[in-house]
């Protein structure tokens, strides 16, 4: 027998959806892999809620695989394996994102692994594909739909017409959205995700608690029907860009222009377009975040770790100068009172910001009107600035809604 | 001074377009590439035409980058490079489509690695992507736009209406297409990129002589006519996939439902859709070959071969069954003599080879009409046997135009 024949042991953390899915890959694909790596890998030890040692899984590991989820205990798990020297593959993207700094730190000191490309965006490889295709390149923006639930949320209102609470309603049924769906709905999982792919894109550290992030739970079938109406698509879009010398991070609704690679991402899938002057853009799209998919994710990293590649996302990473006030364009929806002197009124208020209009549609409603203005791109702080001096308006119906725009690839 | 500071010399086969981007890309992105391997990348010698001695270039490098293209010399160069233990970066379809076990032998031998990222869909990382993220998936088929020219010619035929030689004469002002535009607009460049595809989706040897394929000028705006009226795109598109036992690699056009994640892809640009039961699929987009996004390409390559990754491609292969005759569904127009009984012959005439129909309209225009058959998926033997009894109906008014339809992701 011999050194190349040894079956490659694999400790599992967590045993879920998740976890049962790459016991089972695992076991189906054994073959191929020992045929590209040269090593059989074989489940030597699995943790769950009842069952099992942590130490003692990770001791008789060659690599442990990560997928019981959570920070706590789940980080000292993580840090043991990899101060001990074992490679770690994990999908949990609130740890990475919370505490990345340590993670790294202690595979350094371990000289060991670190993957995670099931964190973000399931079989969607655009970890590897930041970390080693374009390592060498200078990438300026990173724009992801990377929640399914709420893209299909969204779909499914664009689609049907539905209203956010109806289409929540569908997306549970069908099992694409949690019985408590806060962390999805709100942009809090695709702010973490974000973070981690900030950390690939710029080599800087941003910390989840730096992600400046909205939802889509205000969303109204209004908006969606503006969308309609001038051929928009209406996404949860999460940024991670340059933005001077610093970085900006952020998921919010958008509007997307027809054009843009990400409007055409429909249903429980996540795509990402990565920017940089000399490639132009290059995107990835594929299902969300599944058992399978995600097992197929981890799987990819696993032989990767056999086979012993190096990946550049291990390379020296420093503390980000966080820029929280960015430019975009916004799509301004205003209830106001049908009478004269509304529209001079509020484009006074826009103008002392200097926000710029670039588009305004007044539909009267009998006793009522609505405003729809679209600006052109203003830094952030003015555009709410202004809307706060619009709310305060006497004749406005019901609290502003805005909405950001993105238009071209590159924008100004 | 430490080992790992000393430079990285990388010797320059050719030095055309995408040579000279990559002597520039590489000389901006030195210190971005010395933070991520430890080793500033440094070009030690050049060889062009008229300058320069392949052997000594070799002999002073770490690693070499082929951008010289063709077959002969090339293939001595990269044969001495990867038998003296040489890693070598190379962009050239033609000399991986038609000497992949030659080359891979002598990277055995040599115990060198051979990277091919830039050979196919320019930026697009769909080598690293099918060798390194879903080497453990079954992947049964894969689907590209893989040429830019056509895909450019395709696009503005069916945005104008223009004819395919109109179009194509705007590539050409436009710098998309070559003078002599054969070797894209016949389908070859497009052959030799699936080529490499298969052998990475499928671990098997394909030549690029086993691949069939035909090209977009027999294209005419009525077709694109017809693709506008029912939704589709009409694409030359590359498909290799598994068919029981065996491979079938082919290139032809073909129309594509507008849900087809390849639909939407207009321009020069490239986009691959890798198929797995396990991940439904995944795709990939950007802009095609061109020198920035070929050097970006070959930078990716240079930089995991700094760190020392050992991509799984370099598993062992073998050779393929090759499968000629696969199925597919087929549009059908034929110019017809206006006169009884031509839809009933030529129904016979598909009947008796077992195509079944599934969709026929009869345009009447004065004397002559126009049948235009979308028939069910069928074997291509069977579906050209009946083409052949429909040309020699005495009703024809010109030969049969035939192409393929696509619909589902995962047909039968």
């Amino acid at each position: 027998m011999t050194s190349e024949n040894r079956p490659f042991h694999i400790g599992m953390l967590g045993c879920g959806t998740v976890g049962s899915a790459f016991a089972e890959l695992i076991d189906e694909r054994a073959s191929e892999v020992e045929r590209l790596t040269g090593r059989r890998p074989l489940v030597s030890g699995v943790l769950t809620r009842s069952r099992g040692d942590a130490a003692e899984i990770i001791a008789g590991a060659d690599l442990v695989v990560e997928v019981m989820g959570g920070v706590d205990p789940t980080r000292d798990h993580v840090l043991a394996a990899l101060r001990a020297g074992k490679p770690v593959v994990t999908a949990n993207k609130q740890l990475l994102s919370r505490h990345g700094p340590e993670l790294w730190e202690a595979a350094r000191a371990g000289g060991a692994q670190l993957r995670f490309e099931a964190a973000v965006a399931g079989v969607v490889p655009v970890i590897r594909v930041l970390s080693e295709s374009l390592a060498g390149a200078h990438v300026d923006r990173v724009r992801g739909i990377v929640n399914g639930t709420t893209n299909f949320i969204l779909t499914q209102m664009a689609a049907t017409g539905a209203s956010y609470e109806e289409a929540l309603k569908e997306a549970q049924d069908l099992g694409y959205a949690e019985a408590d769906p806060t962390e999805d709905v709100g942009g809090g999982d695709a702010a973490a995700k974000m973070a981690v792919l900030a950390r690939l894109a710029f080599g800087v550290w941003v910390h989840l608690d730096e992600v400046t992030y909205e939802g889509i739970e205000h969303l109204t079938a209004d908006d969606m029907a503006y969308a309609r109406q001038f051929g928009l698509a209406l996404k949860l879009l999460g940024t991670a860009e340059r933005v001077g010398d610093g970085i900006a991070v952020g998921v919010h609704p958008a509007f997307l222009y027809a054009g843009h690679p990400l409007a055409s991402i429909s249903g429980p899938f996540n795509a990402v377009t990565i920017e940089s002057p000399a490639i132009t853009e290059v995107t990835l799209s594929g299902p969300g975040a599944g058992g399978p998919q995600t097992a197929s994710a981890i799987l990819g990293d696993v032989v990767s770790a056999i086979v012993g590649d190096r990946s550049p996302a291990g390379g020296d990473a420093v503390a980000a100068t966080i820029v929280r006030d960015v430019a975009s364009a916004f799509y301004l929806c205003l209830e106001v009172a049908d009478r004269p002197g509304v529209l001079a009124q509020v484009a006074e208020r826009l103008g002392l910001q200097g926000v710029s209009v670039r588009s305004v549609v007044q539909e009267g409603l009998g006793d009522t009107a609505r405003l729809v203005i679209v600006t052109h791109p203003v830094s952030e702080s003015k555009f709410y600035a202004a809307l706060e001096l619009i709310s305060a308006l006497d004749f406005m119906r019901a609290a502003p809604r805005a909405i950001r725009v993105i238009d071209e690839i590159f924008e100004t």
